[in-house]
Protein backbone atom coordinates (compact mmCIF):
# COMPACT_ATOMS: atom_id res chain seq x y z
CA UNK A 1 0.00 0.00 0.00
CA UNK A 2 2.89 2.59 1.26
CA UNK A 3 5.65 2.29 -1.70
CA UNK A 4 7.99 4.82 -0.19
CA UNK A 5 8.07 8.19 1.68
CA UNK A 6 7.57 10.36 -1.86
CA UNK A 7 8.61 13.92 -0.22
CA UNK A 8 8.90 16.08 2.99
CA UNK A 9 7.42 19.36 2.51
CA UNK A 10 9.41 22.29 3.94
CA UNK A 11 8.30 25.76 4.69
CA UNK A 12 10.21 28.77 3.93
CA UNK A 13 9.79 32.35 3.76
CA UNK A 14 10.97 32.75 0.04
CA UNK A 15 12.43 30.16 -2.28
CA UNK A 16 15.29 31.50 -3.63
CA UNK A 17 17.26 31.56 -0.10
CA UNK A 18 16.69 28.46 0.58
CA UNK A 19 17.90 26.80 -2.39
CA UNK A 20 21.81 26.69 -2.64
CA UNK A 21 22.30 23.87 0.20
CA UNK A 22 19.44 21.69 -1.49
CA UNK A 23 20.71 22.07 -5.04
CA UNK A 24 24.13 23.05 -4.87
CA UNK A 25 26.09 21.65 -1.93
CA UNK A 26 23.46 18.57 -1.64
CA UNK A 27 23.43 18.25 -5.75
CA UNK A 28 19.42 17.78 -5.45
CA UNK A 29 18.23 18.27 -9.04
CA UNK A 30 15.68 20.74 -9.19
CA UNK A 31 12.62 18.85 -11.54
CA UNK A 32 9.40 20.96 -11.45
CA UNK A 33 8.05 24.61 -9.80
CA UNK A 34 4.58 25.65 -10.15
CA UNK A 35 2.36 28.27 -8.14
CA UNK A 36 -0.98 26.28 -6.61
CA UNK A 37 -3.24 29.75 -5.56
CA UNK A 38 -5.75 27.63 -4.07
CA UNK A 39 -3.67 26.59 -1.93
CA UNK A 40 -1.66 29.81 -1.65
CA UNK A 41 1.45 28.43 -1.98
CA UNK A 42 4.89 28.76 -4.30
CA UNK A 43 6.25 24.60 -4.59
CA UNK A 44 9.11 23.76 -5.84
CA UNK A 45 10.06 19.87 -6.21
CA UNK A 46 14.01 18.42 -6.09
CA UNK A 47 14.64 15.18 -6.64
CA UNK A 48 16.73 12.78 -4.20
CA UNK A 49 16.98 9.37 -5.70
CA UNK A 50 13.33 8.19 -6.15
CA UNK A 51 11.98 10.70 -3.03
CA UNK A 52 11.76 14.23 -3.01
CA UNK A 53 12.18 17.45 -0.92
CA UNK A 54 9.12 19.89 -1.55
CA UNK A 55 9.73 24.02 -0.71
CA UNK A 56 6.76 25.33 0.04
CA UNK A 57 6.73 29.17 -0.05
CA UNK A 58 3.47 31.37 1.11
CA UNK A 59 1.97 33.59 -1.58
CA UNK A 60 1.02 35.90 1.18
CA UNK A 61 0.57 35.51 5.48
CA UNK A 62 -3.17 34.62 5.20
CA UNK A 63 -2.54 30.77 3.42
CA UNK A 64 -1.93 27.59 5.47
CA UNK A 65 2.02 27.97 4.52
CA UNK A 66 2.10 31.67 6.22
CA UNK A 67 0.31 30.80 8.83
CA UNK A 68 2.49 28.17 9.95
CA UNK A 69 5.42 30.11 9.25
CA UNK A 70 3.91 32.92 12.07
CA UNK A 71 3.60 30.48 14.17
CA UNK A 72 6.76 27.46 14.54
CA UNK A 73 8.76 29.30 11.68
CA UNK A 74 10.87 28.01 8.96
CA UNK A 75 11.07 24.25 8.58
CA UNK A 76 9.66 21.07 8.10
CA UNK A 77 6.00 20.84 6.99
CA UNK A 78 4.66 17.53 6.14
CA UNK A 79 5.59 14.15 5.27
CA UNK A 80 3.89 12.15 2.13
CA UNK A 81 3.91 8.68 1.37
CA UNK A 82 3.46 6.99 -2.01
CA UNK A 83 0.70 4.82 -2.52
CA UNK A 84 -0.26 2.87 -5.49
CA UNK A 85 -4.47 3.22 -5.52
CA UNK A 86 -4.70 6.52 -3.41
CA UNK A 87 -8.99 5.58 -3.51
CA UNK A 88 -8.56 2.44 -1.97
CA UNK A 89 -6.12 3.86 0.65
CA UNK A 90 -8.74 6.45 1.45
CA UNK A 91 -11.42 4.19 1.53
CA UNK A 92 -9.52 1.90 4.14
CA UNK A 93 -8.50 4.67 6.20
CA UNK A 94 -12.00 5.77 6.82
CA UNK A 95 -13.06 2.78 7.67
CA UNK A 96 -10.36 2.24 10.21
CA UNK A 97 -11.62 5.55 11.40
CA UNK A 98 -8.74 7.24 10.92
CA UNK A 99 -9.30 11.47 11.02
CA UNK A 100 -8.71 12.52 7.35
CA UNK A 101 -8.65 16.21 6.16
CA UNK A 102 -9.14 15.43 2.71
CA UNK A 103 -12.05 12.44 2.15
CA UNK A 104 -11.32 12.18 -1.18
CA UNK A 105 -8.56 12.56 -3.80
CA UNK A 106 -7.77 16.54 -5.03
CA UNK A 107 -5.07 17.60 -7.56
CA UNK A 108 -1.66 17.96 -6.53
CA UNK A 109 1.31 19.42 -7.86
CA UNK A 110 2.40 17.77 -11.28
CA UNK A 111 -1.12 16.50 -11.77
CA UNK A 112 -0.56 13.97 -8.69
CA UNK A 113 -3.61 13.06 -6.99
CA UNK A 114 -3.21 13.80 -2.93
CA UNK A 115 -4.73 13.69 -0.22
CA UNK A 116 -4.22 14.96 3.78
CA UNK A 117 -4.54 12.64 7.02
CA UNK A 118 -5.34 14.59 9.80
CA UNK A 119 -1.98 15.80 12.06
CA UNK A 120 -4.04 14.64 15.28
CA UNK A 121 -4.43 11.34 13.96
CA UNK A 122 -0.56 11.00 13.34
CA UNK A 123 1.49 11.98 16.30
CA UNK A 124 0.77 15.77 14.95
CA UNK A 125 2.51 14.90 11.85
CA UNK A 126 0.78 16.74 8.96
CA UNK A 127 0.63 13.22 6.91
CA UNK A 128 -0.03 13.63 2.91
CA UNK A 129 -0.97 10.62 0.68
CA UNK A 130 0.39 10.85 -2.94
CA UNK A 131 -0.69 9.07 -6.39
CA UNK A 132 1.57 9.96 -9.11
CA UNK A 133 0.78 10.88 -12.51
CA UNK A 134 1.49 8.24 -14.36
CA UNK A 135 5.45 9.22 -15.31
CA UNK A 136 6.50 10.48 -12.48
CA UNK B 1 26.39 11.74 -2.77
CA UNK B 2 22.51 11.76 -1.92
CA UNK B 3 20.91 8.54 -2.51
CA UNK B 4 17.36 8.94 -1.05
CA UNK B 5 15.90 10.00 2.06
CA UNK B 6 16.90 7.80 4.81
CA UNK B 7 13.81 8.36 7.40
CA UNK B 8 12.06 10.96 8.78
CA UNK B 9 12.18 11.34 12.88
CA UNK B 10 9.18 11.86 14.69
CA UNK B 11 9.21 12.81 18.09
CA UNK B 12 6.93 11.82 20.26
CA UNK B 13 5.80 11.60 23.91
CA UNK B 14 5.46 7.17 23.48
CA UNK B 15 6.63 4.76 21.38
CA UNK B 16 3.45 2.81 21.62
CA UNK B 17 0.20 4.71 21.45
CA UNK B 18 1.96 6.29 18.07
CA UNK B 19 2.28 2.46 16.67
CA UNK B 20 -0.90 1.30 15.47
CA UNK B 21 -1.23 3.87 12.52
CA UNK B 22 2.29 3.57 11.05
CA UNK B 23 2.27 -0.22 11.80
CA UNK B 24 -1.16 -1.64 11.36
CA UNK B 25 -2.91 0.90 9.34
CA UNK B 26 0.08 2.11 7.13
CA UNK B 27 1.76 -1.37 7.21
CA UNK B 28 4.56 -0.34 7.63
CA UNK B 29 6.83 -3.23 9.15
CA UNK B 30 8.84 -2.75 12.54
CA UNK B 31 12.53 -3.32 12.06
CA UNK B 32 14.41 -2.13 14.60
CA UNK B 33 14.56 -0.98 18.16
CA UNK B 34 17.12 0.45 20.32
CA UNK B 35 17.28 2.63 23.22
CA UNK B 36 20.42 4.80 22.66
CA UNK B 37 21.75 5.85 26.20
CA UNK B 38 23.83 8.75 24.94
CA UNK B 39 21.36 10.81 23.25
CA UNK B 40 18.56 10.36 26.10
CA UNK B 41 16.42 8.26 23.58
CA UNK B 42 14.30 5.04 22.80
CA UNK B 43 14.30 5.29 18.58
CA UNK B 44 11.87 2.63 16.98
CA UNK B 45 12.24 2.24 12.81
CA UNK B 46 10.22 1.14 10.36
CA UNK B 47 10.59 0.29 6.78
CA UNK B 48 8.41 1.81 4.25
CA UNK B 49 10.12 0.89 0.76
CA UNK B 50 13.88 1.60 1.08
CA UNK B 51 13.22 4.18 3.37
CA UNK B 52 12.25 4.17 6.99
CA UNK B 53 10.45 6.36 9.68
CA UNK B 54 12.17 6.99 12.89
CA UNK B 55 10.19 7.15 16.27
CA UNK B 56 11.48 8.60 18.86
CA UNK B 57 10.69 9.16 22.38
CA UNK B 58 12.68 10.83 25.09
CA UNK B 59 14.09 8.55 28.32
CA UNK B 60 13.29 12.12 30.31
CA UNK B 61 11.87 15.68 30.42
CA UNK B 62 15.85 17.00 30.06
CA UNK B 63 17.20 15.27 26.64
CA UNK B 64 16.61 16.89 23.11
CA UNK B 65 13.93 15.22 22.09
CA UNK B 66 12.38 16.04 25.61
CA UNK B 67 13.10 19.36 25.30
CA UNK B 68 11.44 19.45 21.75
CA UNK B 69 8.42 18.34 22.77
CA UNK B 70 8.41 20.79 25.62
CA UNK B 71 8.53 23.18 22.99
CA UNK B 72 7.05 22.53 19.92
CA UNK B 73 4.98 19.19 20.90
CA UNK B 74 4.79 15.91 19.04
CA UNK B 75 5.57 15.86 15.42
CA UNK B 76 8.17 15.97 12.68
CA UNK B 77 11.79 16.32 14.39
CA UNK B 78 14.29 15.80 11.51
CA UNK B 79 14.86 14.35 7.68
CA UNK B 80 17.68 12.41 7.27
CA UNK B 81 19.44 11.12 4.14
CA UNK B 82 21.68 8.74 2.84
CA UNK B 83 24.82 9.17 1.60
CA UNK B 84 27.77 6.62 0.60
CA UNK B 85 30.97 8.36 2.32
CA UNK B 86 29.64 10.27 4.68
CA UNK B 87 33.18 11.53 5.67
CA UNK B 88 34.35 12.81 2.53
CA UNK B 89 30.39 14.95 2.26
CA UNK B 90 31.10 16.06 5.78
CA UNK B 91 34.47 17.31 4.43
CA UNK B 92 32.61 18.54 1.39
CA UNK B 93 30.01 20.41 3.56
CA UNK B 94 32.69 21.71 5.55
CA UNK B 95 34.76 23.10 3.11
CA UNK B 96 31.28 24.53 1.39
CA UNK B 97 31.08 26.52 4.52
CA UNK B 98 28.35 24.76 6.08
CA UNK B 99 27.09 24.98 9.40
CA UNK B 100 27.45 21.35 10.96
CA UNK B 101 26.19 20.15 14.70
CA UNK B 102 29.08 17.19 14.22
CA UNK B 103 32.61 17.71 12.44
CA UNK B 104 33.01 13.85 12.22
CA UNK B 105 30.95 11.02 11.74
CA UNK B 106 29.27 9.40 15.21
CA UNK B 107 27.22 5.53 15.29
CA UNK B 108 23.63 5.72 15.16
CA UNK B 109 21.36 3.22 15.51
CA UNK B 110 22.24 -0.14 13.77
CA UNK B 111 25.34 0.60 13.82
CA UNK B 112 25.11 3.46 10.92
CA UNK B 113 27.06 6.22 10.69
CA UNK B 114 26.15 9.51 11.43
CA UNK B 115 26.21 13.53 11.54
CA UNK B 116 23.67 16.27 11.78
CA UNK B 117 23.79 19.86 9.79
CA UNK B 118 22.73 22.40 11.74
CA UNK B 119 19.24 23.87 11.67
CA UNK B 120 20.45 27.72 11.00
CA UNK B 121 21.88 26.13 7.50
CA UNK B 122 18.94 24.06 6.17
CA UNK B 123 15.82 26.52 6.47
CA UNK B 124 15.37 25.49 10.01
CA UNK B 125 15.59 21.36 9.35
CA UNK B 126 17.46 19.37 11.73
CA UNK B 127 18.90 17.66 8.72
CA UNK B 128 21.12 14.37 9.47
CA UNK B 129 23.42 12.27 6.92
CA UNK B 130 23.40 8.49 7.42
CA UNK B 131 25.93 5.94 6.17
CA UNK B 132 24.43 2.51 6.72
CA UNK B 133 26.48 -0.20 7.80
CA UNK B 134 26.86 -2.50 5.15
CA UNK B 135 23.68 -5.10 4.67
CA UNK B 136 21.16 -1.99 5.84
Amino acid sequence: MFERIDHVGIAVEAIEPALPLLRDTFGMPVVHREIVEEQGVEALLLDVGENHVELLAPLGDDTPVGRFLRSRGAGLHHVAYQVTDIARTLSELKSGGVRLIDESPRVGIRNSRVAFVHPSAASGVLTELVQPAPGH
